[in-house]
């Protein structure tokens, strides 16, 4: 299973805590010793509107080539676009919310203006040979609309493939899919769109069920999952609520599941601890406190 | 789905802060009020061994006669079920540990000389009219053991059913256990067992897979689950790790998942900020804190 890190994009940027460039730097540095093949590295949006990823292009201009390593850079538009080819990324992410009211809210406009955004930034993608891939944001539930009908996860899922994106994501923005929710939309998103494209699902553990979901996913076959070092993040609708689901407890959870991940657990663990230390709290990851399952005595 | 809670005994016996006996009393009042219909309310074992316990014949005294509610008293032992029965208890629960290096140092004789203590404990069950029902501790792994076989488990379950006991529950004591293991073992379980007894589950969130495998225990047909509200309690041999799976959070993934529990969700999250206030700390659920599936704005 392709386990991609996003702690230094959606994980940080919903951390008070500001952490200086070389900082994120290390983070990335760290992942990428730990394993890590895929890293969202930056977002490049309005440094306004989320200064935590202001320095987008100092943190890779920092990071250097890539080697073997797929850096994403987080993109909203065709400004942002420009910026991440110029900044050196690998790959690009655009997001496309599924209802209109948070598309509205969050992108300043609606699904259906968002879907002809997505095609002038995957057309700009293409003329840069750059992957592009597309996540589909309240997959399973919105914080304004509350539940999303599957048949209209499929329209926009449908509609987004138009722009021929390399990877389609399914994102659970706020944290309220339970397993069953995953198997029957990643099912219906897949008889709709076929196997043009993987698959990849975005998990937050705001109501505990993010590593259920994770695994169903996985059993689902999807291609790859989101995960953020220590679990660090948290969610703008839910004030006091945890973050992305921890990238070493879904390691662990999809080792033990037959889903091997190539992955350095212990690496990753003490990674989740660096990181909580950066940022001045306890991570809400489970394993850097409990450990690896336990070993036969001596 | 039958939500077993334990917040009371397995919960508070992992907390550092002793709660006094009116503060227990009206956490089983809470809980009941929520709509629990079966509470493990104390534990009769060495009170020099487990201080919290010390006053298992006064809370349920405090208690007084339940009505269409069960309280469980657990018991280690003849002495502990003659002070169960009198102290005034609706079902008694004892537990085998199915490792013997476990069972050595938690309950100082082997799995075979527990099985035997079990079968006088199940008769004096019966000689009381009290159910009897049995959990196999380290169903899913074992701190000192590391792997235990499905072999093992499902011989000291068959050796168990010879008591008689009323219910049989699975318990991964120290966290490990991910949905495979889950489908793998109680399928095993049940292959063995038959249909003789219903099926019980117990999960820790130690490595946050707690929620998942409590699904997967649901979709495998088991009939009831345990939880802690809060998801209070921790674990001996992972001294920072959290404790059992979160009533509240358990109850949002059954209901989201086409398993109606009969719960009051929003009391339940009550409970769980109340209970972490009367220990000083915040409690690890995760549902107090995110609130439920959010519904359509007006």
């Amino acid at each position: 299973m392709d386990v991609v890190e996003v702690a230094p994009r959606d994980g940080l940027q919903n951390e008070q805590v500001m952490l200086p460039t070389d900082a994120k730097v290390e983070l990335v540095r760290r992942a990428e010793a730990a394993g890590i093949r895929r890293i969202e590295v930056a977002s490049f949006v309005n440094p306004a509107r989320v200064p935590q990823m202001a320095d987008g292009e100092a943190v890779v201009a920092a990071l250097g080539p890539s080697s073997g390593v797929t850096r994403i850079g987080l993109v909203l538009n065709r400004r942002g676009m420009e910026r991440a080819v110029a900044a050196g990324v690998d790959e690009v992410n655009y997001v496309v919310v599924v209802t209109d009211t948070f598309s509205r809210r969050n992108q300043g406009m609606s699904t259906d203006e968002s879907l002809v955004v997505l095609g002038e930034v995957a057309e700009a993608a293409r003329a840069a040979a750059l992957p592009c891939s597309v996540t589909l944001s309240a997959s399973f539930g919105c914080p304004f609309e509350g539940e999303v009908a599957v048949s209209r996860l499929v329209e926009v899922a449908s509609r987004a493939m138009a722009a021929q994106p390399t990877e389609l994501s399914l994102a659970d923005t706020i944290g309220v899919a339970v397993p069953s929710d995953v198997r029957q939309r990643v099912d219906a998103v897949r008889r709709e769109i076929g196997d043009v494209v993987p698959l990849r699902c975005h998990f937050h553990n705001t109501r505990n069920t993010g590593i259920a979901s994770a695994l169903a996913a996985a059993e689902a076959g999807v291609g790859a999952l989101d995960a953020s070092l220590g679990g660090i993040g948290g969610c703008p609708f839910a004030p006091n609520a945890t973050g992305n689901i921890p990238t070493e407890d879904l390691v662990y959870a999809l080792e033990r599941s037959g889903f091997p991940t190539g992955l350095d657990l212990a690496a990753l663990s003490e990674t989740a601890v660096w990181l909580g230390a950066q940022l001045g709290r306890t991570v809400p990851g489970l394993l850097s406190r409990a450990g690896p399952f336990p070993p036969a005595a001596a």
